[in-house]
Protein backbone atom coordinates (compact mmCIF):
# COMPACT_ATOMS: atom_id res chain seq x y z
CA UNK A 1 0.00 0.00 0.00
CA UNK A 2 1.10 3.36 -1.10
CA UNK A 3 0.26 6.03 1.36
CA UNK A 4 -0.56 10.38 0.63
CA UNK A 5 -0.45 12.55 3.89
CA UNK A 6 -3.16 15.31 2.64
CA UNK A 7 -6.66 16.59 4.68
CA UNK A 8 -10.39 16.66 3.59
CA UNK A 9 -12.08 20.18 3.37
CA UNK A 10 -15.53 20.94 2.82
CA UNK A 11 -19.24 19.85 4.61
CA UNK A 12 -19.99 17.09 2.46
CA UNK A 13 -16.62 15.30 2.26
CA UNK A 14 -15.87 15.66 5.99
CA UNK A 15 -19.09 13.86 6.75
CA UNK A 16 -19.14 11.34 4.15
CA UNK A 17 -15.31 10.48 5.69
CA UNK A 18 -16.25 10.56 8.55
CA UNK A 19 -19.41 7.74 7.88
CA UNK A 20 -17.03 5.79 5.67
CA UNK A 21 -15.00 5.54 8.79
CA UNK A 22 -11.91 6.76 7.29
CA UNK A 23 -8.85 7.07 9.60
CA UNK A 24 -9.30 10.92 10.58
CA UNK A 25 -6.60 11.67 13.28
CA UNK A 26 -8.12 15.51 14.14
CA UNK A 27 -11.33 17.43 13.13
CA UNK A 28 -10.83 21.01 12.83
CA UNK A 29 -13.88 23.45 12.97
CA UNK A 30 -14.67 27.00 12.63
CA UNK A 31 -14.95 28.31 15.96
CA UNK A 32 -18.47 29.71 16.96
CA UNK A 33 -19.75 27.71 13.81
CA UNK A 34 -23.23 26.05 14.77
CA UNK A 35 -25.33 25.53 11.82
CA UNK A 36 -27.03 22.90 10.86
CA UNK A 37 -24.16 20.76 8.86
CA UNK A 38 -21.96 21.83 11.46
CA UNK A 39 -23.63 20.45 14.26
CA UNK A 40 -24.29 16.67 12.19
CA UNK A 41 -20.70 16.66 11.46
CA UNK A 42 -20.24 17.77 15.30
CA UNK A 43 -22.26 14.36 16.18
CA UNK A 44 -20.73 12.23 14.02
CA UNK A 45 -17.31 13.14 15.11
CA UNK A 46 -18.59 12.44 18.91
CA UNK A 47 -20.19 9.33 18.00
CA UNK A 48 -17.02 8.02 16.25
CA UNK A 49 -14.57 9.39 18.96
CA UNK A 50 -12.48 11.67 16.68
CA UNK A 51 -10.42 14.40 18.37
CA UNK A 52 -12.68 18.12 17.58
CA UNK A 53 -10.52 21.11 17.36
CA UNK A 54 -12.36 24.31 17.25
CA UNK A 55 -10.04 27.40 15.84
CA UNK A 56 -10.48 30.71 13.75
CA UNK A 57 -10.58 31.58 10.43
CA UNK A 58 -7.67 32.29 9.82
CA UNK A 59 -6.20 28.59 10.94
CA UNK A 60 -8.32 26.96 8.73
CA UNK A 61 -7.43 29.17 5.46
CA UNK A 62 -3.70 28.68 6.26
CA UNK A 63 -4.38 24.49 6.59
CA UNK A 64 -6.34 24.37 3.45
CA UNK A 65 -4.97 23.81 0.44
CA UNK A 66 -8.45 23.97 -1.61
CA UNK A 67 -9.40 27.27 -0.41
CA UNK A 68 -13.25 26.13 0.08
CA UNK A 69 -12.85 24.54 3.47
CA UNK A 70 -16.30 25.82 4.47
CA UNK A 71 -15.54 25.86 8.11
CA UNK A 72 -14.50 22.74 8.24
CA UNK A 73 -11.36 20.54 7.75
CA UNK A 74 -10.01 16.64 8.66
CA UNK A 75 -6.56 15.70 8.99
CA UNK A 76 -6.12 12.03 7.75
CA UNK A 77 -3.72 9.26 8.06
CA UNK A 78 -3.86 8.97 4.55
CA UNK A 79 -5.76 8.15 1.61
CA UNK A 80 -4.62 4.48 0.59
CA UNK A 81 -3.58 3.28 -2.79
CA UNK A 82 -5.80 0.64 -3.34
CA UNK A 83 -4.11 -2.66 -5.47
CA UNK A 84 -5.20 -3.38 -8.69
CA UNK A 85 -6.52 -6.85 -6.84
CA UNK A 86 -8.40 -4.98 -4.64
CA UNK A 87 -10.52 -3.59 -7.65
CA UNK A 88 -10.85 -7.21 -8.92
CA UNK A 89 -12.44 -8.67 -5.54
CA UNK A 90 -14.73 -5.68 -5.24
CA UNK A 91 -16.71 -7.07 -8.81
CA UNK A 92 -16.53 -10.46 -7.14
CA UNK A 93 -17.90 -9.48 -4.11
CA UNK A 94 -20.57 -7.93 -5.72
CA UNK A 95 -21.03 -10.96 -8.06
CA UNK A 96 -20.74 -8.68 -11.02
CA UNK A 97 -18.26 -9.13 -14.61
CA UNK A 98 -15.55 -6.33 -13.77
CA UNK A 99 -16.08 -2.82 -14.74
CA UNK A 100 -13.19 -0.76 -14.66
CA UNK A 101 -11.73 2.72 -15.60
CA UNK A 102 -8.32 3.54 -16.81
CA UNK A 103 -6.93 7.20 -17.01
CA UNK A 104 -3.93 7.99 -19.25
CA UNK A 105 -2.93 10.88 -17.61
CA UNK A 106 -5.50 13.40 -16.48
CA UNK A 107 -4.00 16.17 -15.19
CA UNK A 108 -6.89 18.09 -13.64
CA UNK A 109 -7.66 17.32 -10.29
CA UNK A 110 -11.70 18.84 -10.72
CA UNK A 111 -11.61 16.20 -13.79
CA UNK A 112 -10.29 13.22 -11.70
CA UNK A 113 -12.28 14.06 -8.76
CA UNK A 114 -15.33 13.89 -11.02
CA UNK A 115 -13.98 10.64 -12.91
CA UNK A 116 -14.04 8.89 -9.44
CA UNK A 117 -17.57 10.45 -8.70
CA UNK A 118 -18.97 9.31 -11.75
CA UNK A 119 -17.12 6.18 -11.36
CA UNK A 120 -18.78 5.21 -7.86
CA UNK A 121 -22.40 6.12 -9.23
CA UNK A 122 -22.26 3.99 -12.48
CA UNK A 123 -21.40 0.82 -10.41
CA UNK A 124 -17.47 1.09 -11.64
CA UNK A 125 -15.32 -1.43 -9.52
CA UNK A 126 -12.49 1.16 -9.62
CA UNK A 127 -10.23 3.37 -11.16
CA UNK A 128 -6.26 2.83 -12.09
CA UNK A 129 -4.40 5.43 -12.99
CA UNK A 130 -0.27 5.61 -13.84
CA UNK A 131 2.37 6.78 -11.72
CA UNK A 132 3.74 9.53 -13.72
CA UNK A 133 2.93 12.81 -14.99
CA UNK A 134 -0.89 12.13 -13.94
CA UNK A 135 -2.81 14.48 -10.61
CA UNK A 136 -2.62 11.71 -7.76
CA UNK A 137 -5.27 11.71 -4.56
CA UNK A 138 -4.45 15.41 -3.63
CA UNK A 139 -7.19 17.71 -1.27
CA UNK A 140 -8.51 18.96 -4.57
CA UNK A 141 -9.43 15.64 -5.58
CA UNK A 142 -11.04 14.38 -2.57
CA UNK A 143 -13.17 16.95 -2.50
CA UNK A 144 -14.49 16.88 -6.10
CA UNK A 145 -15.20 13.19 -5.61
CA UNK A 146 -17.94 14.37 -3.33
CA UNK A 147 -17.19 11.37 -0.87
CA UNK A 148 -16.48 8.54 -3.55
CA UNK A 149 -13.00 8.39 -2.94
CA UNK A 150 -13.71 6.69 0.68
CA UNK A 151 -15.66 3.95 -1.57
CA UNK A 152 -14.26 3.27 -4.71
CA UNK A 153 -10.89 2.59 -5.15
CA UNK A 154 -7.99 3.90 -6.85
CA UNK A 155 -4.89 2.13 -7.89
CA UNK A 156 -2.17 3.38 -9.15
CA UNK A 157 0.44 1.52 -11.68
CA UNK A 158 3.67 2.44 -12.93
CA UNK A 159 3.01 1.40 -16.21
CA UNK A 160 -1.06 1.67 -17.69
CA UNK A 161 0.22 -0.70 -21.09
CA UNK A 162 1.33 -3.57 -19.03
CA UNK A 163 -1.30 -3.13 -16.33
CA UNK A 164 -3.72 -3.69 -19.36
CA UNK A 165 -2.06 -7.11 -20.83
CA UNK A 166 -1.98 -8.23 -17.40
CA UNK A 167 -6.06 -7.76 -17.01
CA UNK A 168 -6.60 -9.03 -20.91
CA UNK A 169 -5.29 -12.17 -19.14
CA UNK A 170 -7.96 -12.88 -16.76
CA UNK A 171 -10.58 -11.74 -19.37
CA UNK A 172 -11.15 -8.28 -19.63
CA UNK A 173 -11.63 -6.30 -22.59
CA UNK A 174 -10.65 -3.12 -23.47
CA UNK A 175 -12.51 -0.48 -24.89
CA UNK A 176 -10.57 3.23 -25.48
CA UNK A 177 -12.45 6.47 -26.12
CA UNK A 178 -11.21 8.08 -29.34
CA UNK A 179 -13.12 10.69 -31.42
CA UNK A 180 -11.73 7.91 -34.33
CA UNK A 181 -13.52 5.00 -33.02
CA UNK A 182 -17.02 3.41 -33.69
CA UNK A 183 -19.92 4.89 -32.36
CA UNK A 184 -20.59 3.61 -28.86
CA UNK A 185 -24.46 3.33 -29.13
CA UNK A 186 -23.28 0.19 -31.75
CA UNK A 187 -19.91 -1.12 -29.73
CA UNK A 188 -20.85 -3.88 -27.40
CA UNK A 189 -19.72 -2.82 -24.26
CA UNK A 190 -21.30 -5.59 -21.64
CA UNK A 191 -18.98 -8.34 -20.09
CA UNK A 192 -15.57 -7.66 -18.14
CA UNK A 193 -14.66 -4.25 -19.54
CA UNK A 194 -12.08 -1.65 -18.96
CA UNK A 195 -12.80 1.85 -20.29
CA UNK A 196 -9.47 3.79 -21.00
CA UNK A 197 -10.10 7.75 -20.77
CA UNK A 198 -7.32 9.70 -22.11
CA UNK A 199 -5.56 13.30 -21.20
CA UNK A 200 -7.45 16.53 -21.51
CA UNK A 201 -5.26 17.69 -24.30
CA UNK A 202 -3.73 14.63 -26.06
CA UNK A 203 -6.14 11.76 -25.57
CA UNK A 204 -5.16 8.07 -25.11
CA UNK A 205 -1.15 7.35 -26.23
CA UNK A 206 -0.09 5.19 -29.00
CA UNK A 207 0.73 2.78 -26.15
CA UNK A 208 -1.93 2.07 -24.60
CA UNK A 209 -4.11 2.74 -27.54
CA UNK A 210 -2.63 -0.02 -29.47
CA UNK A 211 -3.43 -2.71 -26.59
CA UNK A 212 -7.87 -2.02 -26.39
CA UNK A 213 -9.59 -3.90 -28.10
CA UNK A 214 -11.76 -1.18 -29.66
CA UNK A 215 -11.87 2.16 -29.90
CA UNK A 216 -15.13 3.68 -28.89
CA UNK A 217 -16.67 7.37 -30.06
CA UNK A 218 -19.22 9.95 -28.29
CA UNK A 219 -21.27 10.99 -31.37
CA UNK A 220 -20.15 14.67 -32.24
CA UNK A 221 -22.70 16.65 -33.86
CA UNK A 222 -21.47 20.26 -32.83
CA UNK A 223 -18.21 22.89 -34.36
CA UNK A 224 -15.96 22.19 -31.38
CA UNK A 225 -13.39 19.36 -30.54
CA UNK A 226 -14.35 17.67 -27.46
CA UNK A 227 -16.40 17.00 -24.76
CA UNK A 228 -14.75 17.71 -21.14
CA UNK A 229 -12.40 14.82 -20.14
CA UNK A 230 -14.93 14.00 -17.25
CA UNK A 231 -18.23 14.69 -19.02
CA UNK A 232 -16.90 12.21 -21.72
CA UNK A 233 -15.73 9.65 -19.26
CA UNK A 234 -19.45 10.12 -17.68
CA UNK A 235 -21.38 9.95 -20.97
CA UNK A 236 -19.06 6.82 -21.85
CA UNK A 237 -19.79 4.83 -18.56
CA UNK A 238 -23.40 5.63 -18.89
CA UNK A 239 -23.38 4.07 -22.06
CA UNK A 240 -21.67 0.86 -20.36
CA UNK A 241 -24.52 1.07 -17.59
CA UNK A 242 -27.21 0.90 -20.07
CA UNK A 243 -25.98 -1.71 -21.92
CA UNK A 244 -25.59 -3.70 -18.81
CA UNK A 245 -28.95 -3.04 -18.34
CA UNK A 246 -30.74 -4.36 -20.69
CA UNK A 247 -28.47 -7.29 -21.15
CA UNK A 248 -29.93 -8.34 -17.55
CA UNK B 1 -30.20 42.32 -27.14
CA UNK B 2 -27.66 42.25 -24.21
CA UNK B 3 -24.21 42.70 -23.53
CA UNK B 4 -21.26 42.19 -21.51
CA UNK B 5 -17.76 43.31 -21.99
CA UNK B 6 -14.98 40.60 -21.45
CA UNK B 7 -11.72 38.44 -22.70
CA UNK B 8 -11.54 35.50 -23.99
CA UNK B 9 -8.30 33.66 -22.46
CA UNK B 10 -6.23 30.52 -23.30
CA UNK B 11 -5.18 29.54 -26.63
CA UNK B 12 -8.01 26.90 -27.60
CA UNK B 13 -10.53 29.56 -26.85
CA UNK B 14 -9.03 32.31 -28.31
CA UNK B 15 -8.04 30.38 -32.05
CA UNK B 16 -12.13 29.07 -31.75
CA UNK B 17 -12.58 32.76 -31.47
CA UNK B 18 -11.13 34.24 -34.32
CA UNK B 19 -12.34 31.38 -36.81
CA UNK B 20 -16.22 31.90 -35.74
CA UNK B 21 -14.80 35.60 -36.55
CA UNK B 22 -15.74 36.86 -32.85
CA UNK B 23 -15.80 41.01 -33.07
CA UNK B 24 -12.53 40.89 -31.34
CA UNK B 25 -11.36 44.64 -30.50
CA UNK B 26 -7.52 44.05 -29.60
CA UNK B 27 -5.48 40.47 -29.09
CA UNK B 28 -2.53 40.53 -27.09
CA UNK B 29 0.68 37.72 -26.95
CA UNK B 30 2.96 37.18 -24.58
CA UNK B 31 6.15 38.61 -26.36
CA UNK B 32 8.92 35.95 -27.70
CA UNK B 33 6.08 32.93 -27.67
CA UNK B 34 6.62 31.76 -30.80
CA UNK B 35 5.25 27.99 -30.42
CA UNK B 36 3.39 26.04 -32.88
CA UNK B 37 -0.59 27.32 -31.31
CA UNK B 38 0.97 30.93 -30.86
CA UNK B 39 2.02 31.03 -34.45
CA UNK B 40 -1.14 29.56 -35.65
CA UNK B 41 -3.00 32.56 -33.91
CA UNK B 42 -0.99 35.39 -35.16
CA UNK B 43 -1.86 34.03 -38.43
CA UNK B 44 -5.35 33.51 -37.95
CA UNK B 45 -4.97 37.01 -36.61
CA UNK B 46 -3.69 38.54 -39.47
CA UNK B 47 -5.82 36.65 -42.34
CA UNK B 48 -8.73 37.97 -40.26
CA UNK B 49 -7.45 42.19 -39.52
CA UNK B 50 -7.46 41.61 -36.40
CA UNK B 51 -4.69 44.11 -34.12
CA UNK B 52 -2.24 41.99 -31.72
CA UNK B 53 0.10 43.46 -29.68
CA UNK B 54 3.18 41.91 -27.79
CA UNK B 55 3.13 42.39 -24.03
CA UNK B 56 4.73 40.94 -21.07
CA UNK B 57 3.63 38.74 -18.98
CA UNK B 58 3.06 41.04 -15.94
CA UNK B 59 0.62 43.03 -18.33
CA UNK B 60 -1.07 39.24 -19.41
CA UNK B 61 -1.33 38.62 -15.65
CA UNK B 62 -2.87 41.92 -14.72
CA UNK B 63 -5.28 41.84 -17.76
CA UNK B 64 -6.43 37.91 -16.96
CA UNK B 65 -9.47 37.51 -15.11
CA UNK B 66 -9.30 33.52 -15.14
CA UNK B 67 -5.25 32.62 -14.21
CA UNK B 68 -4.87 30.85 -17.40
CA UNK B 69 -4.11 32.64 -20.09
CA UNK B 70 -1.44 30.47 -21.79
CA UNK B 71 0.10 33.61 -23.19
CA UNK B 72 -2.64 35.13 -25.03
CA UNK B 73 -6.03 37.62 -24.36
CA UNK B 74 -8.27 38.72 -26.62
CA UNK B 75 -10.30 42.05 -25.93
CA UNK B 76 -13.68 41.43 -26.97
CA UNK B 77 -16.53 43.90 -28.02
CA UNK B 78 -19.05 41.44 -26.40
CA UNK B 79 -20.15 38.24 -25.95
CA UNK B 80 -23.91 38.86 -27.06
CA UNK B 81 -26.97 36.88 -24.97
CA UNK B 82 -29.01 35.03 -27.55
CA UNK B 83 -32.90 35.29 -27.43
CA UNK B 84 -35.07 32.56 -26.72
CA UNK B 85 -36.46 33.23 -30.34
CA UNK B 86 -32.66 32.44 -31.92
CA UNK B 87 -32.39 28.82 -30.55
CA UNK B 88 -35.96 28.03 -32.14
CA UNK B 89 -34.80 29.99 -35.55
CA UNK B 90 -31.58 27.65 -34.81
CA UNK B 91 -33.85 24.43 -34.87
CA UNK B 92 -35.99 25.58 -37.82
CA UNK B 93 -32.84 26.08 -40.29
CA UNK B 94 -31.30 22.81 -39.22
CA UNK B 95 -35.01 20.93 -40.18
CA UNK B 96 -34.79 19.49 -36.60
CA UNK B 97 -36.92 19.32 -33.39
CA UNK B 98 -35.78 21.80 -30.92
CA UNK B 99 -33.47 20.07 -28.74
CA UNK B 100 -32.95 23.37 -25.63
CA UNK B 101 -30.83 23.29 -22.15
CA UNK B 102 -32.65 25.08 -19.47
CA UNK B 103 -30.62 25.51 -16.21
CA UNK B 104 -32.13 26.55 -12.91
CA UNK B 105 -29.22 28.51 -11.35
CA UNK B 106 -26.37 26.85 -11.82
CA UNK B 107 -23.78 28.62 -9.95
CA UNK B 108 -19.95 27.31 -10.96
CA UNK B 109 -18.27 29.09 -13.93
CA UNK B 110 -16.80 25.88 -15.19
CA UNK B 111 -20.07 23.70 -14.74
CA UNK B 112 -21.80 26.67 -17.34
CA UNK B 113 -18.54 25.97 -19.32
CA UNK B 114 -18.77 22.39 -19.78
CA UNK B 115 -22.62 22.58 -20.14
CA UNK B 116 -22.27 24.48 -22.73
CA UNK B 117 -19.95 22.73 -24.51
CA UNK B 118 -21.88 18.83 -24.42
CA UNK B 119 -24.64 21.41 -25.46
CA UNK B 120 -23.25 22.07 -28.79
CA UNK B 121 -21.55 18.67 -29.22
CA UNK B 122 -24.70 16.96 -28.42
CA UNK B 123 -26.68 18.80 -30.85
CA UNK B 124 -28.80 21.16 -28.40
CA UNK B 125 -29.98 24.51 -29.91
CA UNK B 126 -28.78 26.28 -27.09
CA UNK B 127 -28.95 26.82 -23.53
CA UNK B 128 -31.23 29.23 -21.55
CA UNK B 129 -29.90 30.32 -17.84
CA UNK B 130 -32.05 32.41 -15.35
CA UNK B 131 -31.06 35.99 -14.73
CA UNK B 132 -31.06 36.42 -11.05
CA UNK B 133 -28.20 34.02 -8.92
CA UNK B 134 -27.01 31.85 -11.67
CA UNK B 135 -23.54 32.75 -13.23
CA UNK B 136 -23.82 34.34 -16.51
CA UNK B 137 -21.47 34.15 -19.85
CA UNK B 138 -18.10 35.56 -17.68
CA UNK B 139 -14.06 34.85 -18.82
CA UNK B 140 -14.11 31.73 -17.02
CA UNK B 141 -17.33 30.07 -18.53
CA UNK B 142 -16.11 31.10 -22.40
CA UNK B 143 -13.07 29.71 -21.62
CA UNK B 144 -14.00 26.28 -20.07
CA UNK B 145 -16.91 26.78 -23.18
CA UNK B 146 -13.99 25.48 -25.23
CA UNK B 147 -15.00 27.74 -28.23
CA UNK B 148 -18.95 26.29 -27.88
CA UNK B 149 -19.96 29.89 -26.77
CA UNK B 150 -19.25 30.70 -30.11
CA UNK B 151 -21.76 28.75 -31.89
CA UNK B 152 -24.46 27.50 -29.17
CA UNK B 153 -26.70 30.41 -28.33
CA UNK B 154 -27.26 31.44 -24.67
CA UNK B 155 -30.47 32.75 -23.71
CA UNK B 156 -30.82 35.04 -20.32
CA UNK B 157 -34.65 35.24 -18.98
CA UNK B 158 -35.96 36.57 -15.97
CA UNK B 159 -38.74 33.83 -14.78
CA UNK B 160 -37.53 30.12 -15.98
CA UNK B 161 -41.21 28.71 -15.17
CA UNK B 162 -42.62 31.19 -17.34
CA UNK B 163 -40.17 30.74 -20.58
CA UNK B 164 -41.17 27.23 -20.14
CA UNK B 165 -44.99 27.78 -20.35
CA UNK B 166 -44.35 30.00 -23.53
CA UNK B 167 -42.33 27.38 -25.56
CA UNK B 168 -45.25 24.56 -24.01
CA UNK B 169 -47.19 26.36 -25.99
CA UNK B 170 -45.31 25.52 -29.47
CA UNK B 171 -44.80 21.81 -28.88
CA UNK B 172 -41.89 21.86 -26.59
CA UNK B 173 -42.20 19.42 -23.78
CA UNK B 174 -40.39 19.69 -20.89
CA UNK B 175 -38.10 16.80 -19.17
CA UNK B 176 -36.58 17.98 -15.62
CA UNK B 177 -33.54 16.08 -14.32
CA UNK B 178 -33.97 14.56 -10.64
CA UNK B 179 -33.11 11.70 -8.21
CA UNK B 180 -36.61 10.68 -7.82
CA UNK B 181 -37.47 10.42 -11.73
CA UNK B 182 -38.27 7.80 -13.78
CA UNK B 183 -35.25 6.31 -15.32
CA UNK B 184 -33.65 7.96 -18.20
CA UNK B 185 -33.74 4.58 -20.70
CA UNK B 186 -36.90 3.93 -20.21
CA UNK B 187 -38.74 7.53 -21.09
CA UNK B 188 -39.53 9.00 -24.06
CA UNK B 189 -37.27 11.89 -24.75
CA UNK B 190 -37.38 11.98 -29.10
CA UNK B 191 -39.37 14.83 -30.19
CA UNK B 192 -38.84 18.66 -29.29
CA UNK B 193 -37.67 19.03 -25.77
CA UNK B 194 -36.45 21.20 -23.23
CA UNK B 195 -33.86 19.55 -20.77
CA UNK B 196 -33.95 21.66 -17.71
CA UNK B 197 -30.92 20.45 -14.88
CA UNK B 198 -30.99 21.87 -11.55
CA UNK B 199 -28.62 23.65 -9.44
CA UNK B 200 -25.31 22.66 -7.55
CA UNK B 201 -26.47 21.92 -4.52
CA UNK B 202 -30.60 22.36 -4.40
CA UNK B 203 -31.56 20.86 -7.86
CA UNK B 204 -34.44 22.16 -9.90
CA UNK B 205 -36.65 24.55 -7.96
CA UNK B 206 -40.01 23.54 -6.77
CA UNK B 207 -41.82 26.14 -8.97
CA UNK B 208 -39.49 24.85 -12.22
CA UNK B 209 -39.93 21.38 -11.32
CA UNK B 210 -44.03 21.08 -11.60
CA UNK B 211 -43.93 22.87 -14.99
CA UNK B 212 -42.11 20.09 -16.42
CA UNK B 213 -44.14 17.46 -18.21
CA UNK B 214 -41.38 14.57 -16.81
CA UNK B 215 -38.96 14.00 -14.54
CA UNK B 216 -36.18 11.93 -15.70
CA UNK B 217 -33.58 10.24 -13.54
CA UNK B 218 -29.92 8.77 -14.37
CA UNK B 219 -29.29 5.20 -12.27
CA UNK B 220 -27.22 5.55 -9.52
CA UNK B 221 -25.49 2.72 -8.47
CA UNK B 222 -22.76 3.71 -6.36
CA UNK B 223 -22.62 4.86 -2.35
CA UNK B 224 -22.29 8.80 -2.81
CA UNK B 225 -25.50 11.04 -3.83
CA UNK B 226 -24.87 12.83 -7.12
CA UNK B 227 -23.05 13.59 -10.42
CA UNK B 228 -21.45 16.65 -10.77
CA UNK B 229 -23.88 18.57 -12.48
CA UNK B 230 -21.90 19.08 -15.82
CA UNK B 231 -21.49 14.96 -15.98
CA UNK B 232 -25.36 14.46 -15.36
CA UNK B 233 -25.68 17.52 -17.85
CA UNK B 234 -23.91 15.54 -20.53
CA UNK B 235 -25.27 12.03 -19.85
CA UNK B 236 -28.50 13.50 -19.88
CA UNK B 237 -27.85 14.90 -23.54
CA UNK B 238 -26.53 11.72 -24.38
CA UNK B 239 -29.20 9.94 -23.76
CA UNK B 240 -31.06 12.38 -25.94
CA UNK B 241 -29.12 11.70 -28.71
CA UNK B 242 -28.95 8.03 -28.28
CA UNK B 243 -33.27 8.21 -28.78
CA UNK B 244 -33.06 10.63 -31.55
CA UNK B 245 -30.31 8.74 -32.98
CA UNK B 246 -32.34 5.86 -32.66
CA UNK B 247 -35.38 7.15 -33.96
CA UNK B 248 -33.96 8.09 -37.48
Amino acid sequence: MEYEEFTIEGRNAVMEAIRAKRPIDRLFILDGCNDGPVLSIKREAKKNDIFVKFVDKDRLDAMSTTGHHQGVIARCAAYEYAQVEDILDNARKKGEDPFIILLDNIEDPHNLGAIIRSANLSGAHGVIIPKNRAVGLTATVARTSAGALNYTPVAKVTNLARTIDDLKKQGIWFACADMDGDKMYGCNLTGPIGLVIGSEGDGVSRLVREKCDYVVSIPMKGEIDSLNASVAAGVLMYEIVRQRDIKK
